[in-house]
C-alpha cells in the first residue's frame, strides 16, 4: 500500500536541513519519492496536507511507560521517589496495570508525534505487547534494581527476567529489547556488571539513570572517591551500547569520558527542573561529540508524554543558562528531538528524517490552529509555538496510527476505560499516601 | 440572562482554597450562587459540565496583543528589539494591522481561557475597539516612546494620545484606560513625569518595563548613579498605580521599594527566559509582599497567548533556581495566574476568584483529553498537565464567548483571514528582515 501526502512543506531534517515548501511524499514501509509540486506516481492513498508541516517522528528517548497511574500525584513534595513512587509501585503496580497504563501512554505519544521511544520499567514484556500492538516503534528495557519489585520477589530480579524477555523479542519488526539497571546508586556492582553481560551477549543497549541526583554524586565521593561516571568506566560499562539518562552532574572528565566511549545521552529537561534538580551540560557534550537527544522521562516526572512541552524548555532553559538567545537556535532543537534521537538510539540510517528508503516515520502538523500562524520560521513555530493538539496525523512504518487527531487502529475511549478500572485498587492506596504526605 | 453549570469540579481560589467537588454554579453577570450536588434554582441555560475544572478567569498582566505579525520571525536572533520589532513595527504597523491583530490575539487568549489582559501598545483605540467587541475584559496602555512611532509622527505622541484615549474608554465597563511609557531607558525624565501625571489626573494604571535589560541596568548605573528602581522613585513614579513589567534584574534594596510604594510586578518567565534575560526574584518580592502576576508577554517574545504554558515555566524555573522542588507548590502557581493578577490591576473585589457577588469571569477545563488523565491534585493537572486546548467553555460577565474550544461571536476563520490580507506588506518585508539577518 503506497500512501502519497501532498500539499505540505516538509522539513527533512537531513544534513543540510533541507526544506521542501509546496511539498509532496510517497511511502510503503518505507519513503519512496520526495518532491516539490505534484506526483507523477501513482498511491493507493493520497491525502491532502492543508498546507501542513510534515516532520519526521519524534524520538523520546527516556521515559516509563507503566507510570500513567502516577501523574499529578505528590509533584511537589520532597523526596517523592522513595516516599510515594517506589512504595506504591512495589504495592500496586501489576501486570494488567503496566499494559493498560502502557497503552494509555502509547495513544498520549502517537497522538503527540512520537513514533519512537525508549522505556525503562517493569513488566516490560506487557509493554512489547502494548507496542506491538499499537504499532509504535519502542525501545523497551527491564529494570534491575536492589530491592524486592513489582515484578520479582527478590532483588534484581530484572536480571533473569530479561534473560528470558530479550530473546523473546529481539527480532520483532519495530521493538528493541534491552536491559535497564535502575540507577548507579540503585545496584549493586555485580549486578551492574551483569547487566552489562546480558547487554553485550545479546547486543542490545543498556540504559540506567546517571548523575541525576545530589546524594548520587556524594554517596560515589564517599565511598569511591569518585564521579558515578568514574565508576561505571571501572566497571567496564560505559561502551557505545550505554544510553545514560539525565547527565546532570557532570565535570568536564566525565563528559571526556562520555565522549570517548560514544556513551548516548537522554536529556529530560522539564522533569530535571521540575524536581529542582539542575541543567544538563548538553552544549558541553554535543561540543564534545557525545549524542543527545531529549525526553519526556516518567509521566509522573514529566506530566506531559509530548516533546513539544521538552523543545520550548529546552530553548527557555538552555538559552536562559548561557545568557544567550541565540544559543540553540530552534532547528537545533528540533534535531536533537529527531535526528539526534535516532543517533542516541543507533537508529539513524532508519529514522529520524525524511529521506528516501528511511522507514515512513512521520508527523503532519496542522497550522490551522489559533497558535500556529503567522509562520515566518518552522522550526521556530515548532518549538515556541506548538503543542501536541496540532499534530494532525502520525504514520509509523507507513502505518497510519493517528488520522485527524485520533487514533486510528484502537479506541482510546476504551483505552482510558481499560486504565481507569485496573487503577482503582492504585487509586485508594494514591488518595491515602497523599492524605498522609 | 441567568446560567447554570453543574457536574463540575470548582476551584474557588478563595482565602482558603477551597474546592467543591460535584459542584454546580450560577451565575448571571455575578456569580449568584455556588453548591454542590444538584441547584435548587432556576436557570435560562443549564450546561453540564461533564467533570470538568471549573476555574476563574485567567489574568494575563502584561502583553502586546498587537504584534502577532511577529510571531515565529527571528526568535533567536541577538538584539531583536532593534533589529527586527522596532523597525518593522515603524515600517508597517497600521491602524488596520493592530486592530486585525488584536482581534486575533484576543481570540487566542479567550479560546485559553484568559479572560482578562493587560496590554500595551499603539493604537490602542482601535484595540479598544477589538476588546468592545469580543467581550474579554482588557486594561489597554498606550506607548509612549522616545521616537517617532507608528502611531505618532513626533516622538512621545503616545501623551497626546493618552489623553484623548483615556476619557474616551474611561466608563467602559470592561476597559480600563492607561498609559504606558515603554521602558525606563526609551523615555526622557519629563516624559515620565508627564505620563505620571496623566496617570494621577485620570487616576489609571501607568505600566512600563523596567530592569529587563542589562545595558538598561548598564545606563541607569553610569548616567544616574542608581538603578533603575531608584530613578523611578526620584522622578516620583513609583506608587500603587504603577505595573512594572518583567523587574528582573532587582537588588534587595529595590525590592523593598517596590513593597513600600505598593507596586505590582508582571512577570513574565517565558519571555525572560528564552531571551536569556534571566529569572526575576519573584519569591523574594512575594516575601516582601509585593504583588505579582504572570504574563505571557506579546506574541512575538512569548508566542503562545495562554497561561498554561507560563504555569509550567514557573514551575521549572523557579523550583530550579532554588534547587528546592516543593517551593511554589501548583496552587500558588495557579494563584499567581488568576487572584494574584487580580491584585496586580486592583481587582480582587471583583475578579481572579469564584465567590457570590463576584464577576462571572469563568473557564471550564474538559479533563477528557488524553492530558488530563489520572487527576489526584487538582492544581497540579493545571500547572504540569493541561495546555491551552482544554479549554472548553470560557465567560466573561457571565457572557459565553468560548463554546467547546470555539469561539460564540464571531468566526475565528474571518478574523484570521483578516490578519493574514492586513499582513500583506508586512510579511514581504519581514522576509526581507529575515534575509539580511
Amino acid at each position: 500500500m503506497k500512501t502519497r501526502i501532498e500539499n505540505i512543506t516538509i522539513l527533512t531534517m537531513n544534513q543540510e536541513f533541507e526544506i521542501i515548501e509546496d511539498g509532496f511524499i510517497e511511502f510503503d514501509k518505507q519513503i519512496t519519492c520526495i518532491g516539490q509540486g505534484q506526483s507523477c506516481h501513482d498511491a493507493d492513498c493520497i491525502i491532502d496536507g492543508h498546507h501542513g508541516i510534515l516532520m519526521p517522528g519524534m524520538i523520546n528517548t527516556h521515559t516509563h511507560v507503566g507510570m500513567i497511574p502516577f501523574r499529578s500525584l505528590g509533584d511537589d513534595c520532597k523526596d517523592r521517589l522513595r516516599r510515594f513512587l517506589f512504595p506504591l509501585e512495589n504495592e500496586c503496580m501489576t501486570e494488567k496495570l503496566a499494559y493498560a497504563s502502557a497503552k494509555y501512554a502509547i495513544s498520549e505519544m502517537l497522538l503527540s508525534g512520537i513514533t519512537t521511544f525508549m522505556d525503562m520499567y517493569y513488566f516490560e514484556d506487557e509493554i512489547a505487547k502494548a507496542a506491538d500492538e499499537m504499532g509504535i516503534r519502542a525501545f523497551l528495557g527491564e529494570t534491575v534494581i536492589d530491592f524486592q519489585s513489582c515484578d520479582s520477589e527478590k532483588p534484581y530480579g530484572g536480571l533473569d527476567y530479561a534473560k528470558w524477555f530479550i530473546p523473546k523479542w529481539k527480532n520483532h519488526s519495530r521493538i528493541v529489547p534491552f536491559i535497564a539497571p535502575h540507577a548507579t546508586n540503585t545496584n549493586c556492582e555485580d549486578a551492574l556488571k551483569q547487566a552489562n553481560e546480558i547487554s553485550k551477549q545479546y547486543n542490545v543497549p543498556l540504559s540506567l539513570h546517571a548523575c541525576e541526583m545530589d546524594y548520587e554524586i556524594a554517596y560515589f565521593k564517599e565511598h569511591y572517591q569518585q564521579t558515578p561516571i568514574q565508576f561505571l568506566e571501572t566497571l567496564g560499562l560505559l561502551s557505545s551500547r550505554l544510553v545514560a539518562a539525565h547527565c546532570i552532574l557532570l565535570n568536564k572528565d566525565d563528559i571526556d569520558l562520555l565522549a570517548r566511549y560514544q556513551v548516548k545521552v537522554a536529556h529530560c529537561i522539564g522533569s530535571n527542573a521540575k524536581a529542582a534538580k539542575g541543567v544538563a551540560p548538553v552544549k558541553e557534550m554535543l561540543e564534545k561529540g557525545v549524542h543527545v537527544g531529549l525526553g519526556t522521562d516518567g509521566p509522573s516526572s514529566g506530566n506531559t508524554l509530548d516533546m513539544f512541552t521538552q523543545f520550548k524548555l529546552f530553548a527557555d532553559f538552555h538559552k536562559n543558562h548561557y545568557h544567550d538567545r541565540s544559543l540553540f537556535p530552534a532547528k537545533n532543537i528540533v534535531e536533537l528531538g529527531t535526528i539526534e534521537g535516532a543517533k542516541v538510539l543507533g537508529m539513524d540510517a532508519k529514522i529520524g528524517s525524511i529521506e528516501i528508503g528511511k522507514k515512513a516515520d512521520l508527523v503532519l502538523l496542522e497550522t490551522d490552529s489559533v497558535n500556529m500562524f503567522p509562520i515566518f520560521d518552522y522550526y521556530s513555530a515548532i518549538v515556541y509555538s506548538a503543542q501536541a493538539h496540532n499534530v494532525d496525523s502520525v504514520f509509523v512504518d507507513g502505518q497510519c496510527l493517528v488520522r485527524h487527531k485520533e487514533l486510528v487502529k484502537e479506541s482510546f475511549q476504551e483505552i482510558k476505560k481499560n486504565l481507569y478500572d485496573e487503577m482503582k485498587e492504585f487509586s485508594k492506596k494514591a488518595k491515602m499516601y497523599e492524605i498522609k504526605k
